[in-house]
């Protein structure tokens, strides 16, 4: 087990009317800035119980952030955060309106020139503007870690940012929320949170027994719901381990004592960035590929994850291995995600070459958990993926 | 899922070489009382270490602090509080140490007549003096909790205490310490650390899918690393895996969203009070029994354990909840650790009875899960356990 520091002060308030508990979550006398997406909380209530339970403050309102929270609607909101004498954020939304909220939070006391230093520069968040979330799309687990990513579309760049000062003060888990959500964010949140867990899990054996098994069973139960979730939104049981598989996946925990890859994630987001797919579907085009082209590194951990994960009993540790590729495919495929670029895009055609060169220019420290992917492994992986 | 909320902002320093961080976890300018127990640590060169690492402090030592931490000595060491002034505690050693730390970071700031209030009227501790620990022996996850035993042999009493200002600030986790620890308590510290999973997933289905696979996957760990570490305590791997999974028994996670027992650490503490039996002994003596006495109502959580923990394939639930118990009885003894009140003491009769009586005048509100465990229930299995 590796050497590891750990830290989560995120107070989770998971469960059937917790929103209620909004008004004693918020600091008392806090001007409130109150976060959200596209609008669906409009038409599901949960705006409603929301603005119920923050009735005892004054709330300013900004609604409109995009999925792939994008920079330039974000300068919007530090103008009214500035002008208002905003004191305390309320995040209602998914990973995209948290995501946009922790930028703004460091955005806000951020002293140098421009707030994109925030992410180009890669400058550490230790204190933020304090925020609580209200989550209503299970998938990223921002609700309850200290990241962000951002997207800027001028310049087709989606960048990461981080520190201890972005952890939400609270969050509030509903799984009652799931019952209004899309298939198709269903299937997305149940693809990004498994990916989540195999960026820390699918690397080699560091001797950290626990954690493995804590990841196997986040992965477990995800497999374990997911037909549930996609077949009746409304199941309360199934909703419940989804949410909190969501959070457990990615506020921290297993990825402590281990190696991480997280490569995956780096060309997913040029994905996105590229061709606007959504950030779930994106891993899930590269995941599998990434698996086949790291085989040797990765196999003792692959055939684990098939023996623990997909019961899979028989077989030497390469034909295991080689199983739960396919296992994982086959997964998200029953998820209805397609797992080919060339099923989300017909100008595929020179998109490897773009990521490396993209990669290149962004100077290169090395991808996945030995550091030791170059750009022309990158090229390779994006084209096994089209 | 029941509803729930969690909060633990303990920072955790896990590995090799932790200790030296001390220096930047105090607060500057803190006057330090630095509390341990027999003198172990002086043995095994963490006092070395310790002091090095507070150099730059103010430190006064309180030693002593003995096994089941005694009031009678802490109410010394509140003395020692007061008179010089101390700002910051550093606890060094186990369970009792860091318990009785908890009491004193309680008792420090305490207004009422008595500190054995904090005890006897259930107070719950919203602020406490601070402190951080450096644990010596992995068994009851204290170094990641709010909660805290202390006993008065006195009265032969052993009550708990909690809250949220209880938490640790830091907790320092350096698996190198295992090496020295005797087999004695390493037995000890398996047991105690897999009786704590036990009291809060052995109770009745309730949804929470991901949390019984949280609970199976320290219980796997427990069971996988018991026979390395009592081969070989300086076996790096099996210690930071036999560490890491006592903190995670007992740090709130695994009890959220799901009911809980806690019946066997009750009715063992009375075991300890009236003999001086270790604390996880007590518990592997009640243990098996209560889950014998109790059979109906938890077999299906007892059959789903031996599938998923013992690898028990064929049978009824029935069956497979009888062969879960013997199971358990079995690891514990394969510790070495006996599991009858009479390999303990030869005057055990009448102790069922006292111990029933006891409850009763305690104001008995039902013990387990489901509050519906009566004296009188208490005393057929504590007679059971003879």
């Amino acid at each position: 087990m590796l050497n590891f520091e750990f830290k989560n002060p995120t107070k989770i308030l998971f469960g059937k009317g917790q929103i209620a508990q909004i008004a004693t979550e918020i600091p008392a006398q806090s001007k409130v800035l109150l976060l959200y997406g596209g609008g669906s909380i409009k038409k599901n209530g949960i705006y409603e119980q929301v603005k119920e339970a923050t009735r005892g403050f004054e709330v300013v309102e900004f609604g409109g952030i995009p999925a792939n929270p994008e920079y330039e609607v974000l300068l919007r909101a530090i103008k009214v955060i500035k002008e208002e004498g905003i004191t305390f954020m309320l995040a209602v939304g998914g990973g995209s309106v948290i995501d946009g909220t922790k930028f703004l939070s460091s955005a806000a006391l951020y002293q140098g020139e421009s707030p994109w230093d925030i992410l180009s520069k890669r400058i550490r968040t230790e204190q933020g503007l304090p925020f609580g979330t209200v989550l209503t799309i299970p998938a990223t687990g921002s609700e309850m870690n200290s990241g962000a990513v951002i997207t800027r579309s001028e310049t087709q760049e989606k960048l990461g940012m981080g520190g201890p000062g972005l952890f939400p003060q609270f969050s509030i888990l509903d799984p009652q929320v799931v019952a209004s959500i899309p298939q198709r964010q269903l299937a997305n949140g149940i693809t990004d949170a498994f990916t989540h867990v195999l960026e820390q899990y699918m690397t080699y054996p560091a001797g950290a027994l626990l954690q493995d098994r804590l990841s196997e069973s986040i992965m477990l139960t995800l497999v374990e719901i997911a037909p549930k979730i996609l077949a009746d939104p409304s199941d309360y049981e199934a909703a419940s381990n989804f949410m909190w598989s969501c959070t457990m996946a990615l506020n921290g925990l297993i990825q402590k004592g281990v190696p991480t890859d997280w490569a995956v994630h780096s060309m997913g987001h040029e994905l996105t960035a590229f061709f606007g797919i959504d950030h779930a579907r994106t891993l899930a085009i590269i995941a599998p590929n990434h698996y086949r082209y790291n085989f040797e590194k990765k196999k003792e951990k692959l055939a684990q994850y098939a023996e623990r994960v997909w019961s899979v009993g028989q077989g030497t540790i390469e034909e295991k291995a080689r199983l739960a590729i396919e296992k994982t495919e086959n997964f998200f495929r029953s998820l209805e995600i397609e797992t080919k670029l060339s099923a989300y895009t017909a100008s595929y055609e020179g998109t490897a070459e773009k990521i490396a060169q993209n990669f290149r220019s962004r100077g290169w420290t090395g991808l996945g958990e030995r550091k030791d992917l170059k750009p022309e492994d990158v090229e390779e992986i994006v084209k096994m993926s089209y």
